[in-house]
């Protein structure tokens, strides 16, 4: 079958590989129907060292359940699945109390182990508890925003979760790409009075108010924090949704939340320490997130996907087919495209 | 009149300085009948370099008041009242939230703007919102329980709060000053079902153990954080209570904390970024704390002290006159004591 390997930094290609079959008796066998890239497959696109092995990409996915382990009990074959970043045995501590992303028996997908979701078919471990079953056909046409609820969007509203958004805070959403635009429907739709968002790409910007942002901060570092402060009346905004990673963004981060404030952080970090332990103090300001229990958010969000309330599919501004991939990863990096999806 | 005064590490004198007075139409003046020495007075006392001028000292205090500015409605000449640590108006946006500690008319006692508790006499900003008017007399028995509501038995609940402790619930005490000895007590007053106490002077684990800690943990570093790994089928607590501030206690708060955690620091924090950022970002830690808004925590705490439910004026085991401040922060420093109440 074929799949998407990532050798270096730049070098992502789509190969024939062995095809993905039942190992354990707990696993699933899917066809991809819908997969996609996301933000976070182009930090090794930008920085993976060679080292001998192809990485498997892809962990965002909607497949048709072609086969199951003899202990699958609760996925069928035929059934239409979310499939979440992070497999999960849906019975463990950590899944009972809504974390999926640290089940004793979990693990993320696109791995040499495990394998990627941009490729023709992927073996879910755990099938029973990492995948959702959709009451939609294949040909829906909600499938984009469907696929969301695999990451960005459970991504998004992880962060503004852990960010305590609530009805007339007021959130910043720091970072203008899918997740951070999903991060914007998720503070909507939680009841947000304003919506900062820090980004300056147009496109992305203009789906942003559509999507609920009031204000837009177009600046960078210090001049950010001072424009955000002065939209707030001094004083920073309640929530701060995280949606980048880098230390900078950390930085505005912290100069940008309210005292008693909250930061949800959902950038997957590239930084070691988190700065400013002392002004976090004495503003008793707190620090949160990380991979998203996305598995946890479907039942809560899956309704208002499917009634229309919300629409994050809209994020996917290019579809390409599996052997464009390559080409799907590049314009991402170029910002030519917000978030490609892929249908094998 | 008599006061503290803080010149440099290891210089602290009583001397006699001009009466306190009214000076604000917001202000009380109060007549100090209980301060005490606070474990972060002797940050100061071992680091305080000297530049000419002398500190106020003392932060914690109940006091009998003696004369209110024009504009003050609620205290009266006579009350007896808790002394929070911060003055607060009471009155504002993060009064209101329950964040007294970031009042935007707000600020700490002990400094040369607003003088010290460890003194006869000490004039209190924004006296209604500051003070707490006690319905005991002066001599009460409870004094010293009292007393600690002024900041430490506030300041341990606080980090029990933010770290989260609730019923059936893992909490771990990093910490046994009186602030730790406090978390202990309110960490069990929330409910939680097994209290790790980490420090290493017998008779303090003593008490920790009669306030409800069910482990105690004496190693450091590394081999604490496998002893509580231990001691929680390996997967540490669910609330970490941070009541040191140093960078090795940081260090240890996130070896020992669940993922899903909650790290909730009180100790005054000596050092500048918060570490191990990202196994923090891969369970889901979450870290929070700074100053206690003790003030927002009375009315839930003094019915607990008042019926005897909780004791945390045993963690006074010395009694001594203003005269005698100087030996106290001696004893204190060297462990001699868990914390000296002053009676002026």
């Amino acid at each position: 079958m074929l799949a998407t390997i990532m050798y270096k930094a730049g070098d992502v290609r789509v190969e024939s590989i062995p095809d993905a079959c039942i190992q354990q008796s707990t696993d699933a066998l899917i066809r991809i129907i819908r997969a996609c890239i996301c933000g976070s497959d182009l930090w090794p696109y930008r920085l993976k060292q060679p080292d001998g092995t192809g990485q498997n990409m892809g962990h965002e996915a909607i497949g048709r359940v072609e086969a199951v382990g003899k202990s699958v009990r609760k996925i069928k074959v035929g059934d239409v699945v979310i499939m979440p970043f992070a497999y999960s045995d849906g019975t463990c501590d950590f899944c009972n109390e809504g974390l999926h992303t640290a089940c004793t028996q979990g693990g993320f997908f696109g791995n040499a182990e495990v394998g990627g979701a941009q490729a023709e078919a992927l073996r879910v471990p755990q099938a029973d508890g990492t995948l959702y079953a959709l009451p939609v056909a294949e040909d829906d046409a909600l499938m984009p925003s469907l696929l969301t609820l695999s990451d960005v969007m459970g991504t998004g509203h992880h962060a503004a979760v852990v960010a305590r958004v609530g009805k007339g805070k007021k959130a910043a959403v720091i970072g203008d790409g899918a997740v951070g635009l999903c991060g914007v429907i998720a503070a909507k739709r939680l009841g947000a009075e304003q919506i900062i968002i820090l980004g300056r790409h147009p496109d992305r910007i203009e789906l942003a108010k559509q999507f609920g942002a009031t204000n837009v901060v177009n600046e960078r570092g210090d001049e950010a924090i001072a424009r955000v402060r002065e939209l707030t009346d001094g004083f920073g905004v309640h929530s701060v949704l995280e949606c980048v990673g880098t230390e900078q963004a950390m930085a505005t981060s912290m100069g940008i939340v309210r005292a008693g404030g909250m930061v949800g952080r959902v950038g997957v970090p590239h930084y070691d320490q988190i700065p400013q332990a002392q002004p976090m103090f004495y503003s008793n300001v707190l620090v949160g997130g990380g991979p998203a229990p996305v598995r946890a958010y479907i039942d809560e969000l899956l309704p208002d996907v499917l009634e229309g309330r919300i629409q994050p599919g809209l994020v996917f501004d290019r579809t390409i087919g599996l052997e464009d991939v390559p080409d799907g990863y590049r314009a991402m990096d170029t910002r030519e495209a917000i978030k490609v999806m892929v249908r094998p």
